[in-house]
């Protein structure tokens, strides 16, 4: 990638049980998202091992991108809304990437 | 986290159909790279959308965690002997976290 972006790992740990019920806001979320002006990826993964546990990479094109997103009528609705009350916890690390790493 | 850490997300696209043939000789590689002096970290996540990406989130506790991870001899065999033959592609990034980083 050439230029230097926003990498965020969130880690999302769902409410036992509840893991199958996210999916689908979840990938809501990440279409709504993939629309913001300065978001570049958005994909959520989950553990094979622990069907609770989430990841989700997102980069952004800016550093204030990911503070952007959270006020997003998308993020407020879906995020705060739906997402957000399925969860036990979440952990979210977000840091600049040089653009010229591998 | 108190201490700067290397971050790695490495992005593995498996030969169409192989995703679920790739999980267990995953999860045998995490149990042993968590294993490793400078391994803090090794989980596997998997997209509930395309099923042949896998996503491996790792951190090591110094810059050079990740290549002395390659040399070791579980990367060696099931690293290339098994899992990597699996696959069409893989992404691999990884960048020094400052210690203070939220």
């Amino acid at each position: 990638m050439a230029e230097a972006y926003l990498q965020v790992i969130a880690h999302y740990f769902v409410k036992p049980g509840n893991g199958d019920a996210i999916v689908k806001p979840l990938t809501e979320l990440a279409a709504a998202t993939r629309a913001e002006p300065k978001n570049l990826y958005y994909e959520l993964f989950r553990s094979p091992l622990d069907p609770d546990h989430f990841v989700i990479l997102e980069q952004y094109s800016s550093a204030d991108g990911l503070a952007e997103h959270r006020e997003t009528e998308h993020f407020q609705h879906l995020g705060f809304g739906t997402i957000i009350p399925l969860l036990d916890r979440r952990e979210v690390a977000s840091h600049m990437f040089p653009g010229d790493a591998a």
